[in-house]
């Protein structure tokens, strides 16, 4: 049944730091009834919520266009096709889409992928089995290139990209040193994903607990968070040791550059003396690896050796307060909006 | 002829910050009189002075290992054979050897390279033809990866490792662009070596200089000064740039880390979204690539297309001093010690 009224949230303004809730705004406006030639008329089950939307917010340059004014807010979704004038597609079948925050869109055809109609989490095509699993997936192997006995240290090791590396690592024979806000996410990394060890960063001594947790140093750092994680990371480096740069999340709100002291010198003097390599990347420059990445985290959550976790929250209206706590860390596991059943 | 003394510079103790002359001590020792079988009897001709010496200064964690207190200091030389019990070696043969700041000194035949007795320039073996050519050539060709149509931006200029740098990306079609401290250096930069333009790191708007230099920004940065300079260069790093790290030789008398702010989160933020690799590399570790790099080397002085030049102090007891100097930057071009004729 096709609606009249499409819901979405557009950016209403850019945010100066944290975004508030006056960044966002909920519309109705008409929603398309027929697709054109080629195209599919989709309405929204799942919305992916995911740091990198911060850096869409803000103007300036990045790797991407950032979100216009008034315009929809980007983001990848899982939708049901409404009506279908493209070869290929049929009413009801599933797709993975880029649609954005709104409940109903049209799209072309070749911008979308189908999905596995028995598959019983679609969601997941969002999160482990989607961008987040690639970029760690990418990430650590391609990059980071962890070594059986070397020690990885992530953070936000409960988050779908920092959870996913800790796993792969541990399945690569590393010692894996987690790093998470809070001891109910540093549980869940041991208990769950079976993280050798995981450090609350909200700790006063995060450095002594690191040094004690990495005794022979750090090989591999998977940087997806930056600010204080990072420079209590640095003294810990081994020779060669390997930094992919994936998020700076803990500093996509800042409006000046912090107070010093300035760590740079510690960084490259460490880069230096080390001969570490940093190298950033983004997912879109790697999409040459995405069958050998199904083909294997398939594999490994058949075979219950990669676990995931959702933290689900209902309705299109909830995804600006879910995304500005997912800014702060409130989130368990990969932040989705059930935006539809 | 074999003296009865000889004469050397020790480190007498570990400087704070800046070295200053009471770091340094010169001594009269006796001098070795018969080389061990398969062994050499050395006569210093020429000393290399290099700022990684600093690091070897200061205790704690690097590539190498610190001088001892009471030891002599280290460093390159090329040397007479003045008394010979190793096969291939004669009383008279040039040869490069790591004898460090004295006159003479007994060395084992395998920790030395004879040099060719016709060579009008033996002490650029220690420069161009030696260590910072290497250094540069690796640097840039294996690491920085220019193309031709891309912008290097190289400090330290007019130094063995900068200039050389400057002109080999120049012979690989890239626009040029050095950094120096004053004038006269940058004339000798454009003047004598082809870059396209050079910048004085002296003046208060650098990074106004800079910019309006890389108006299609900066795709190599061959890092050998860190400090202000690289904070002029993060905001110019271009999409894929590469960022070989030879040297922080503006950091290496820190004594703590530098006031604010902190220009951590502005650099790895431009890691991240230009998908930045910085490497981190020490030349004893490319050694492989030293045979590709005579060939080349040696053609391109021949052909005129590189050019070298030299600061020559004289006598072993300006050593300290000039190597004081070079920290500050003021030499021109290789420093390097005539010990003896």
């Amino acid at each position: 049944m096709i609606p009249n009224i499409n819901r979405r949230i557009v950016l209403a303004q850019r945010p100066q730091g944290r975004p508030t809730p006056a960044d966002f705004r909920l519309e109705e406006v008409a929603c398309p009834q027929h697709p054109g030639p080629g195209e599919l008329l989709l309405e929204t089950l799942w919305l992916s919520l995911d740091p990198y939307m911060r850096g869409r917010m803000s103007e300036g340059p990045s790797y991407a266009e950032p979100v216009a004014l008034g315009e929809t807010m980007c983001g990848g979704t899982v939708c049901r096709v409404l009506a279908s004038r493209a070869d290929g597609f049929e009413v009801g079948d599933r797709v993975l889409a880029m649609t954005g925050w709104q409940t109903h869109a049209v799209a072309p055809a070749n911008a979308v992928r189908r999905l596995d109609p028995d598959d019983p989490h679609p969601s997941w095509a969002l999160g482990v089995l989607g961008m987040p699993g690639l970029t760690a997936y990418v990430g650590l192997l391609d990059i980071g290139q962890p070594q059986a006995g070397e020690t990885l240290v992530v953070a936000a090791a409960t988050g779908p990209v920092g959870a996913t590396v800790g796993q792969i690592a541990r399945l690569k024979g590393c010692r894996v040193v987690g790093i998470a806000g809070g001891l109910e996410k540093c549980a869940l990394a041991v208990d769950e994903l079976g993280f050798d060890v995981c450090l609350d960063h909200h700790q006063d001594d995060l450095y002594a607990q690191l040094k004690a947790a990495t005794p022979d140093g750090i090989d591999v750092y998977f940087e997806n968070v930056g600010g204080h994680v990072l420079e209590a990371v640095i003294p810990r480096l081994n020779t060669h040791a390997r930094v992919p740069v994936c998020g700076v999340v803990a500093w996509y709100n800042l409006t000046a550059p912090p107070p010093g002291p300035n760590q740079l010198a510690a960084l490259m003097r460490s880069v230096l003396v080390n001969r570490v390599t940093l190298q950033g990347f983004i997912i879109g420059e790697h999409l040459h690896r995405q069958r050998e990445f199904h083909t294997d985290m398939r594999a490994w959550l058949a075979e219950g050796r990669i676990h995931y976790r959702e933290d689900v929250v209902v309705g299109l209206a909830a995804a600006p307060g879910a995304f500005m706590g997912l800014l702060r860390g409130d989130n368990l596991g990969k932040l989705v909006v059930k935006v539809a059943d």
